[in-house]
């Protein structure tokens, strides 16, 4: 990939909006995240995006589940808040799916105000019906105008349905290689074009209304529609599974941050001219490549994305120290 | 056991067929491995190799086992896709048997090309039903010339159904002393000969027509029914159960390693002349001894399958050093 995105400054981004720790402030102030996603076959990637968004800094982490995968993602870690809501196909009947449906809503709609950022996506799976339930949820965050981080299988939903998520400032799309070669075929109707790939990612941020995308690779790219960052600080070769949702965990956290931060004149301009949603990607971003590079230097080729995950904590007080 | 094998310079093998860290890689390319196995007796054994392929450096780790044993298994490890598809009879009623089978070779199939290697058997159990629907799993396996690694009660179902992998040159057997004393009654209708032990290796591999068979011991032997090679180096002297399951989700990882790593006239015309299934066994076989071997020097009796698995990455390390 090659362009004119400007690298971005991102130590000093993550600096700006990561809040100051104040013995005053009481629980839930530093953020509440949930995360949509675990199904029957898939626990480990909620796992990920929820614990990673706790050892960041957040307060709280739900997950909202299948049935079956709740007990799974409880057994996990008792720091996570796990809501078996979901339901697929093979667990209902058709006469009971709206009867189902609107229940899980009412559920998840009693929570939904008080998140700070959705997770849409990890380990989520592609069972229809469940697809249209967390369409609905999709619907329930935008009336809510709750920031989306959409990953995984909900970018397939989102893909397939781009109306979710179009012109909606808050939803931020977080496609890897293969995830954005369907995003660019299905939006803008051709091939990826590694050559000009900052306006072909400007252009389709553009064309879904102003959602904000990072396109994850070696280097990370980010826009919303108006300008264009990139994050290259070199993390780690090792590409094992879940590091997306370490990601994705991150970015929620971020966004969050920087949406309440209220950045000032004593910031540079540079920070002050992005969106809280590339803020947030960009803060996720430089933090996943710093832990990641932190524990390949221990791990080597045996890293697994528990070892990174355990390193957040070092990773960003040496970015931010706490005071 | 004596002969005339040649003992092949294993860390100069396994330091030729695994590939570079290079960071403009991407998920999935240092391989996807899956592991068919676990019951509601066994749940270790086919966590034990999913997780060893992962800790060696395979990017995603799958296990298709029963579903009594999914939770179980992915309750071990957030890093592992467990796919709960198999049945055991005593949950299937007679005449449901034949759908339940061809459901499960469905949903077997979707995955099964985006496979590098399979390995069949760890925790598998005996359960006839059961070992129908592997019967199955195994064709499926053939006609997408994908190698499949088998062991434990893998062996038990393909010792008494040769054909199931006669003539395959991706199958690799790699029976312990029990394990191969009845492959040897079955196939060549004789007791084993340790004074001829390469011999009569090389005659029962040709003789299920060119798979390659790792028979574990003291010594390793690995014949492809070609060449007979051994790997002594000095392991461990606890023989705790499970290390056959690292040593199978191994041998996977570098079977896969050495099916792509287009061996080059850089390497030595002793490692050139070994087909990848062979390559395969010969890193894995190593790599184990050497993991063993630290575990013990520090846990002594108390050596633990899990103490050799978090030992597998400096070993690797200290073989062969990530750039």
């Amino acid at each position: 990939m090659s362009g004119s995105a400007a690298e971005v400054d991102a130590v000093s981004v993550l600096r700006a909006i990561t809040p100051s720790l104040d013995p005053s402030k009481y629980k839930g102030q530093a953020g509440k995240i949930a995360v949509v996603g675990g199904c029957r076959e898939y626990t480990g990637a909620p796992y990920f995006a929820a614990i990673s968004a706790l050892k960041i800094g957040s307060d709280l982490s739900h997950v909202f589940c299948t049935k079956d995968a709740a007990p799974v993602i409880k057994s996990y870690s008792p720091e996570l808040i796990v809501h078996p809501i979901l339901e697929e196909s093979y667990s209902v009947r058709d006469e009971d799916k709206g009867h189902v449906s609107s229940k899980m809503l009412t559920e998840i709609g009693k929570w939904m105000e008080r998140f700070d950022c959705l997770v849409v996506g990890p380990g989520l799976g592609r069972d229809p019906f469940l697809l249209d339930c967390i369409s609905e949820i999709l619907k329930l965050a935008r009336l809510s105008n709750i920031p989306i981080v959409i990953d995984g299988d909900g970018l397939f939903l989102v893909t397939n349905c781009l109306d979710l998520v179009r012109g909606y400032p808050l939803a931020i799309l977080t496609p890897n290689i293969n995830e954005y070669k369907r995003l660019v075929q299905q939006v803008l109707n051709c091939e990826v074009c590694d050559e000009d790939a900052d306006h072909q990612l400007q252009m389709l941020a553009r064309q879904i209304g102003g959602v904000t995308i990072m396109r994850k690779g070696k280097t990370d790219l980010i826009s919303d529609g108006e300008i264009v960052k990139s994050v290259s600080l070199y993390g780690s070769p090792r590409r094992c599974g879940g590091q997306g949702d370490i990601l994705s965990g991150g970015v929620a956290v971020f966004t969050s941050w920087a949406r309440r931060c209220g950045l000032s004149t004593e910031h540079n301009s540079a920070i002050c001219q992005m969106s809280p949603t590339v803020l947030g990607c960009v803060a996720g971003s430089v933090l996943l490549r710093k832990a990641a590079g932190l524990a390949f230097e221990s791990k080597r080729r045996s890293t697994l994305t528990t070892d990174i995950i355990e390193l957040l904590g070092r990773s960003l007080e040496e970015l931010c120290p706490a005071c």
